[in-house]
């Protein structure tokens, strides 16, 4: 693609950058010309991804499917409105995960639900489980899916689920603490650490646990929970645990260790591994997480945890994304059929897209630089592919000592490493929003580094 | 009807007792017989509450609308099926409100919520909102009920939407109380109080807030929050603050204060006050409550807590709640058109009818006593009710010490006084679970009384 081929010269590459913003910009203004509502945009693009689809005939076989033309990945632009002026605050604080709504959209009917008014009057969905408020549908699939995509062990583990994964967290501090113990259980994670870490752990002041910092510069003797990120959020950096001694307790959150993000290298086996509907389908809103937990009283600890703060979990929000998830394995299981593309082909070419189009901007100038990750052999696409987090992880370069505050001088609203207990001289943004925002993001850092 | 008019001689109230008891099991028999499967059943009952209501034709005005014919009466037993033997254990130590799910069944489509697989992706509901993830339907309908209803003052307050009431409990506990007070401010409830509040207040050791026990022996002085259960869980007695001390902060839980269980005398007006929709409605799958909050700060503070611990609340089952409260408010408003009768008349009826059917039990013999309480004008149905608590409070009487355990010998589940703060001559028994259930109930307390 062109706007990759970026020669060595500065200006050039400045030049080179515009040149796609405003490509980019009028190619919007053309299809949008015919289909300034959503719906109509979005049968505009289903048919122009059929023919980026037979422009590359005889790619869609497993090796290559993950290979986008040029022409599907300015397809992919065309949702977005025009970019317009550079007036209006762009929020990238939060990892908000619009991204996933076309992918939703174009599948249709398929992952409605219907939910009779009488359904769900009970608080029990299985009083034989543990979990007693895990809906039986929901568990189907969540193991379902990571048999098709490899990236979990579920065989003889319990699954509890929660009210988004932040639930989960909490569940498992208190599952893992003991009321016993003379004092709060340490709990550490390696910066630059998930920036909500620190409140979860003490915004209740537990005696159960209690937040001690960068588990780097852990040295405190006894027992310690270490909370294993990976891949890491904010960073993107596959991660193991840092403090490696024998009274600590682990647990995953494995919210990212999906194929659009990373290469799937083995089913991951910890004691206790955190997933969530949010960063693997996009459903936010349905605040649903589920546990994967290896021993029994851990898993009878964090249901217990979850009956006393909301006596379980939204029955029509498990119900819903049991339906999201069977799509996704369906999507993964049929797509050598005429069904096209799986929700995660599909999700990892956007994500490359974006990461290319970022890498570009910001190779275009000295300003920002961006973390550096290797491609790996990821067992889902059988073939090696490119790490692209969720989030940015922008390092301001030179003598720029708040990367937060300048982005916000260019109404750029994102979150300053001095959260995740690194320097202000990070910032976190998300790559999870619609379209049209990322667009206006690679176009004001551009205007950032030329100094507009 | 002949079951209330009990003479005063013991043994020809046992043999009463012993005939409605066989009577309601032949009929059930009877009507059964035609309709094992559910929806059959739910047809002939409607049509039998057609003759029913046909019956009474000219007492649907409003005053007399909670008139019930004995002909009902006897219907609204139908569904359950033959309480057959008494070697099954009935649980009854939650208060799971499936007695509702008939309703919601008869109201067929009106409430049915169909949800498209690209809707709800965002974190965000309104973010204009001080409850950013409030949906504005939802608000709009919890508004509208309490106006309809007449329970609760609404206008300048702030919504705060819960993953159920229990959830903005401990958001209410965590908003009333300073991180950088000295020691944990006092929780009380006047006993018996809810079986969870000392679980809840203590389960994360937290530095914030601590369980204090009985309200009536509180004596400490300094800043305290009380717990006040209106009706009351377990015993069913409208309360007001017990503690009235300069420094007090009040949670008002007012989850059963609804015509169905209590005769509504004013609209609530307090500064922090509790609903759910799992006793409004019967809806407890859903898991979604709500707060009216005074204070703009009480209001973010506690949307804070919901934040961090769960970011947020299901979003779809705030929309089906929403529509589900729709639907009850548009049956009261239409109650007096052709459309049948609301939701409330429904409801108070089948509870008047238990009520009665348990009183008649209750009285046959000297081993158990109940509450007493005394009618008073609703102004919702616009005539003298009688309470009707979600909870029998059991009281067993003479020389029995353990309630909870007579009952289990006889495999009914109950939740002994002791986990109220009261005497384990009390048990709290569900008065809200099926028909069947309810049935099998009544025929046990009668069958222990009579020493069988």
């Amino acid at each position: 693609m062109a706007k990759l081929a970026v020669p060595p010269l500065l200006s050039l590459r400045h030049f080179l950058v515009l040149s796609i913003a405003l490509n980019v910009s009028l190619i919007l203004r053309t299809v949008y010309y015919e289909s300034e509502k959503g719906s109509k945009g979005f049968c505009l693009n289903k048919k122009m991804m059929a023919d980026a689809d037979s422009d590359r005939e005889g790619h869609l076989i497993h090796k290559s499917r993950l290979a986008m033309s040029s022409t599907s990945s300015l397809v992919n632009s065309t949702r977005a409105d025009h970019p317009g002026g550079r007036e209006t605050v762009i929020n990238l604080d939060h990892g908000d995960p619009t991204i996933y709504e076309r992918f939703w959209r174009q599948v249709g009917d398929k992952t409605t639900i219907i939910i009779p008014g009488w359904q769900s009057l009970s608080y029990f969905s299985d009083g034989s489980n543990i979990c007693w408020f895990l809906e039986t549908e929901f568990a189907r699939e969540v193991v379902r899916l990571h048999k098709v995509v490899g990236n979990a062990v579920t065989e003889g583990r319990h699954i509890v689920v929660g009210t988004g994964s932040s639930q989960l967290i909490l569940a498992a501090l208190y599952a893992l603490s003991s009321p016993d113990a003379a004092e709060p259980i340490s709990v550490v994670s390696a910066a630059p650490y998930y920036s909500s870490y620190p409140s979860m752990a003490d915004y209740q002041k537990s005696g159960l646990y209690k937040w001690a910092g960068d588990a780097e510069n852990f040295d405190k003797e006894g027992p310690y929970i270490e909370l294993v990120t990976s891949p890491n959020n904010p960073d993107g950096h596959r991660r193991k645990a840092m403090v490696n001694r024998s009274q600590g307790q682990f647990i995953h959150d494995l919210a990212y260790y999906w194929p659009q993000y990373t290469p799937i290298s083995s089913p991951s086996d910890h004691d206790l591994t955190l997933f969530t509907v949010s960063k693997t389908t996009g459903h936010a809103g349905m605040r649903i997480g589920w546990a994967i937990v290896k021993d029994k009283e851990v898993a009878k600890k964090m249901t217990k945890f979850i009956e006393i703060s909301t006596i379980g979990v939204s029955k029509d929000s498990q119900l819903r994304a049991a339906k999201v998830l069977k799509a996704v394995s369906d999507s993964c299981e049929q797509e050598n059929s005429q069904d096209g593309e799986s929700f995660f082909t599909h999700s990892y070419n956007i994500m490359a897209q974006r990461w290319k189009q970022l890498r570009a901007v910001v190779e275009a100038g000295d300003l920002f630089t961006l973390p550096q990750f290797s491609p790996a052999f990821c067992t889902f696409f059988g073939q090696e592919t490119e790490p692209q987090p969720a989030f940015i992880w922008l390092k301001c370069e030179g003598d720029i000592e708040d990367c937060e505050n300048l982005l916000r001088e260019h109404k750029i609203v994102a979150r300053s490493g001095r959260h995740f207990g690194a320097s202000p001289k990070y910032v976190r943004i998300s790559m999870l929003d619609t379209d049209e925002t990322f667009i206006q993001l690679i176009d004001r850092l551009s205007a950032i580094q030329q100094g507009k």
